[in-house]
C-alpha cells in the first residue's frame, strides 16, 4: 500500500491539516508512529502522543482542538474510529483484488474500487473511480472507463468496451465487443449542408439481471439515461439508441435496432432484424416478427405484428398470400 | 525451459514414477546426467548408468523393470526413443516461437502449444491449453479462450475474440472484432414473466478455408456443435446463431443472420440484410436476394428467393410490379 | 532519444557516409562534439572541426567536398540547416508524445510519428511508419496498423481496429470497436465449387469531420480506394463495402449497409437497416426510410424511397394501404 495524505482525505471523506502529499505506506498505533506511517487518535487519555508522534499522517475527529503544535499531517474526520475501520477495509479490499491478479496486465486506476473475488484479465483497463461488485469477472481486453458503476456476479466478456460513466447493475453478461455508451446519433443540420455534433452528456444503465450479446451497441443518452430494464436479454449485433427505453424482461433477437428516444415495454418479444423507429411507444407483451418494421405507435397490448410498416400478423400473411397470388 | 516431471509426463502421455515436482531445465546424456537435466534410457547396454545416473528425470520404456533402485524419477511412455524425439520437437517448437515474440507484449498461457513460425502480436492473450497450427498469425489484441485449438495457415486478425473450446482449422481468416463462440441465445420463460438463462456448453467448429467478416458473430451451441463448413465465406456482421448448420462454400453477404439450429445446404448464396429463421433446413444451391426472411424450410435445390416470406424472386417481382400499381 | 546515423538518414531523407549503425543520443555543436553525439555543418568557416570533430556524427550537405578524413560519419542532406531543424522538431515531437504516456502500457513502433498532444491509451497499438497528427485521442486498445495516417483532432474510441495503410482525415470520430479496412468480401467461383479469394490491395479514406460508430465497418477496395466523403456521419453497426464512395455530408442510421462499388450521393440521408445493392448510382439528396432496399440506380436528385425494391415513400404507403386492406 502507498497512499498520499491527500489521498486518504478523498477516500475518507476528509480534510488535510499539513502536508497533503505526504506519503503514507503503513499503519502504526499512535504511540509507536514512525515517518511513513499513519496514525488515528480518538482516545482523549492518549492526546499527549500526538504531539510527539514520529507518524507522517493522524486521523483525528473534527471536533479535535490541539493544544500544541502536531508534527504529523493531520487528516480530520468526523468520526477517527469509523474512518480507520472504514480505510483498513478499503486498504484490505484493494489489497485482496491485487493479490489475484499478482502478474496481470491488466490496468485498474488507483482510484478504481474493485470488489472482492474479482477476476481482471490481461490488457483490461479500469478507469478513474470506476466501481466493481463483488464476484464479477472481467475477462481480458475489456475497457471500463472512468465513473463506470458495475454491479456484483456480472460476466464481462472479452473486448467489451464501456464509456466513462455508465451504470450496470448485478448479475448483468455482456458478450465479446459489445459497446455501452457510445455517443448517441445526433446531429443538427447546419444551412451550409453540414452536420453539427449534438453532444451526448447522459448515460446508459443496464439493470439487473439483462444480458447483451456479442457486438451490440447501446448508446448513451444526450441527457438522462439510456435504460435497459431489469431482465432484458438481448441477441448479438443489436443496436438499442440513445434516450431509448426498453421495458422489463423485454427480448430481442439477433440484428434488431431500437431507434431514438423509443420506449419499448414490458415482455415484448422481438425476431431478428426488426427495426423499430425513433418516438414511438410499443405496448407491453407486444411480439413482433422477424424483419418487422414499426414506424408507429402501438398502443394495445400483446399484439403480434409482422411487415413493414408492421400490422397484425394474420393480416400481414393473408395480404402476402394476395400479394404472391397476383405474381403467379 | 523450465518443466516440472509431471508436465513432461502430460507433454508425452506417459505416467512419473518418483517425485512428479521434480524440475528439470536441461537435457543429457545418461552418462552424463546431473541434477536438472532429463535422461533418456532405451537401449539395454546401458542399464547400468540408470542406478547410478544423477539426472532429475529419465525417460524409460513401460517395459522397463529395474533391477535396483532407480534414484532419479521415472517417467514411462511405450517408447523412450520416440518419447525424446517428441519432447526434443516441443521444447525447440516452443522457444523457436517465444524466440519470435522477445519484446511482445502478448499472454501466452505456459500449456498453450503454440506452433513454428507463428506471430502473436501485442496485447493478444492465448488461454491454457489453447493449440495454434505452424504459420498462423494472430494479430494484437486477439483473444483466444482455453482449450482453443486453431489450424495453420490462419489469419486472425485484431480484436477477434474466441471463446474457450471452440475449433478454428486452417487457412481460416477471421477479421477484426469477429467474435466465434458466445453464448447462444436461448431463455426459458419463467412464470414471474423472467428468463431462466439456459447454458450452452457446446462449441463452434469452423472447418478450412472459411472466412468470417468483421464484427461478425459465430455463438456457440447448446450441446453438440454449431459448424460452419469447409470453404464457407461470410462476410461483416453476420450472425449465425447457435446449433446452425453453414454447408460448404456457402457464402454470406454482410449483415446475414441465421436463426438457432437451421440447416443451411452447401453452395448456398446470400444477399446482404437476409434472415433465416429458426429450426428450418435450406436445400442445396439456394440464392437468397437481399433482405429476403425466409420463414419455412425451401426443399428443392438451386431456387433463387426474395422477400419476406421469401417466394420465387421472378413471382416476387411480378406481385410487386402489381404492388406499385395499386399505389400510383 | 536514441537513434542510428541510417535512422536519421531515414527521417532527413539523406544518405549515410560511414558507419549507418552508429548510434546517437544527443545534439552538439561542431566545436564540441563528442561521442555519441550528432553534429552540423553548413558555415564553410567551421570546416576544420568537421576532421578533428569527435560527434558520432555529422550532418553536412550533399555539395560538401571534404578536404581531409573525416572521423565521424556523415549524412548528407540537401540543406543541413533545414535538416537539423527537422530532426529537432522530430526529436521534441517524439518526446513530447512520449513524455505523456510514461508508464503507459501501449506500443508504439519506432518509425511511427506521433503529434504533439497526444493521447494514446494502455494496450493500444500502433504500427510502423503510422502518422497520428495533433491533438488526436487514442484510446485504449486501439490498433493502428502499419502506414496508417490519421488526421489531427480525431477521437479513435476503444477498441476500434484500423488496417494497414487506410487513411484517416481530421476531427475524425471513430466510436468503440469499429473496423476500418478489412479486406472486401470478394471471391471468384472455381469450377469445383469453391471460392478463390481475391486480393484486396486498395485502401479506405475516410475524410474530415465524418463520424462513425460503434462496431461499423467500411471495407478496403480491391484497387483504388473505399472513400467516405468530408462530413459523412454513420451510425453503429453499419457496414460499407469494398470501393464504395459515399457522398459528402451523407447520413447513415444504424444497420445500414451499402454493397460493393456503390456510389452514394452528397446529402443522402438514410434511416436504420437500409441495404443498397452492388454496383448502384445514388443521386445526391436521397433520402431512404427505414429498412428500405435499393436495388437499381436512383438518377433524380432529391427522391424519398421506402419499401424493397425502393419506390417513392408516398406511393410505397398507398401500395401499402391497398396491401392492407387486401388481408383484412
Amino acid at each position: 500500500m502507498e497512499f498520499k495524505a491527500k489521498e486518504i482525505a478523498e477516500i475518507l471523506g476528509g480534510t488535510v491539516e499539513g502536508n497533503p502529499e505526504a506519503v503514507i505506506n503503513t499503519f502504526a498505533r499512535i504511540e509507536s508512529g514512525k515517518p511513513g506511517a499513519i496514525c488515528f487518535f480518538a482516545n482523549p487519555k492518549y492526546e499527549h502522543y500526538v504531539y510527539e508522534c514520529k507518524a507522517t499522517a493522524i486521523i483525528v475527529n473534527n471536533s479535535f482542538e490541539p493544544s500544541q503544535p502536531v508534527p504529523a499531517t493531520m487528516i480530520r474526520v468526523e468520526n477517527a474510529y469509523a474512518a480507520v475501520a472504514a480505510l483498513l477495509e478499503y486498504v484490505t479490499a484493494k489489497k485482496r483484488s491485487y493479490r489475484r491478479h499478482r502478474g496481470c496486465r491488466c490496468r485498474i486506476r488507483w482510484s478504481a474500487r474493485i470488489g472482492r473475488k474479482v477476476y481482471v484479465g490481461d490488457f483490461a483497463y479500469i478507469g478513474k473511480r470506476a466501481i466493481v461488485g463483488d464476484y464479477t469477472k472481467i475477462y481480458e481486453q475489456v475497457y471500463i472507463g472512468d465513473d463506470v458503476k458495475i454491479g456484483s456476479h456480472c460476466i464481462i466478456y472479452p473486448g467489451v468496451k464501456i464509456y466513462p460513466g455508465m451504470v450496470i447493475g448485478d448479475r448483468v453478461i455482456l458478450h465479446a465487443n459489445a459497446v455501452i455508451g457510445a455517443d448517441g446519433f445526433g446531429f443538427a443540420p447546419l444551412e451550409d449542408g453540414t452536420w453539427k455534433k449534438i453532444e451526448h452528456t447522459g448515460n446508459v444503465i443496464i439493470e439487473d439481471d439483462v444480458e447483451i450479446g456479442a457486438c451490440s451497441c447501446v448508446d448513451k443518452s444526450q441527457m438522462g439515461s439510456t435504460i435497459v430494464r431489469k431482465g432484458c436479454k438481448i441477441d448479438n449485433q443489436c443496436a438499442v439508441a440513445h434516450n431509448v427505453e426498453v421495458g422489463a424482461n423485454t427480448v430481442m433477437a439477433a440484428q434488431t435496432g431500437i431507434a431514438g428516444s423509443t420506449k419499448i415495454g414490458e415482455h415484448c418479444i422481438m425476431g431478428g432484424q426488426v427495426g423499430v423507429g425513433g418516438h414511438i411507444t410499443l405496448a407491453d407483451n407486444t411480439t413482433l416478427a422477424g424483419q418487422a418494421g414499426v414506424i408507429g405507435n402501438v398502443k394495445e397490448s400483446g399484439k403480434i405484428l409482422m411487415g413493414t410498416p408492421a400490422i397484425p400478423y394474420k393480416e400481414y400473411f393473408r395480404s402476402y398470400a394476395m400479394f404472391k397470388k397476383a405474381g403467379k
